[in-house]
């Protein structure tokens, strides 16, 4: 059986030169891939409890789902402004250039709630950041963010202080 | 226990004057929900043989990716033009005003696999046929088409002609 990692498809220079792009779609396509993620991020869950699975557009929704549906949880998507159809509120967070904004339903989070973020990368932490803040202003506790990969070299998890943080695959790099 | 459809929240005139919404994250919010939704897909395909199940950005991810884990199988992302970030083809398909690009990569498919499509929703079939060329494209045969919702007053089964369509609810408008 291979590992994780092996099933990531690591391409140089996409977006941009200088940039290794880590390719999720490598593990999804094949069945023993999308197995070991899912089974890899429930286990980083086995001792929280919680009630709430959020995840962000649109490769949280990927990895997000089935372990909220396994673990018989809610799901909670967290989307680019304007996607969702119901009254929202918003948060913005920085980009390289620029800034952008998400969103989550009102109504999604019941105050008092505990919420597991699961997204497939953290880079910065500049967007489970930012989702943390929504979670906060609905009166939601964030208890764990997982992630399939974490670029460490990024030092995503001091900007996500006092939030404990599992990764199955971390890369030393950015 | 609430029906399926007790899930869903209807919005009126979004995202235009005269268009019912209907919003899917009513289902997930509730981990009944998220359970019936996922366990009626998944009955829809107890008696078909396949290989890959295949999902549209980005709701196509939401139900999509549990129903391949739960039957372990791999899950194939279609996505909007220059979001996969390998070799893909792509097609275009109709949109009310213009039109719109979806893309798939190129190895995701094997000549000869079995292929089962799911989304949350069915309108007028336009995106279920391009994906059905992708596929094709690649060698693939879509064995079947899932839906949580179809819009039945847009008749899109008529455009998938030849594809076995299940739709877990059906409302009789557009």
């Amino acid at each position: 059986m291979k590992h994780l990692e092996e099933y990531v498809i690591s391409i140089p220079d996409f977006p941009e030169p200088g940039i290794i792009f880590r390719d999720v779609t490598g593990i999804l396509q094949d069945p023993d891939g999308l197995q070991l993620a899912v089974n890899q991020l429930q286990d980083f869950l086995k001792d929280t409890e919680f009630d709430v699975v959020v995840g962000p557009e649109s490769r949280g929704f990927i990895f997000g789902v089935p372990v909220a549906y396994n673990l018989k949880k809610s799901f909670v998507p967290v989307r680019k402004k304007g996607k969702l159809p119901r009254k929202t509120i918003s948060e913005s967070y920085a980009l390289e250039y620029g800034s952008a904004e998400i969103e989550i339903h009102e109504d999604a989070i019941k105050p008092g709630q505990k919420v597991v973020i699961i997204d497939d990368l953290m880079a910065t932490g500049g967007t489970t950041e930012a989702i943390i803040r929504l979670i906060s202003r609905l009166g939601g506790e964030v208890v764990k963010a997982c992630f399939v990969m974490e670029l460490a070299g990024l030092n995503g998890r001091e900007k996500l202080k006092g939030c404990p943080v599992d990764s199955a695959i971390i890369y030393e790099g950015k």
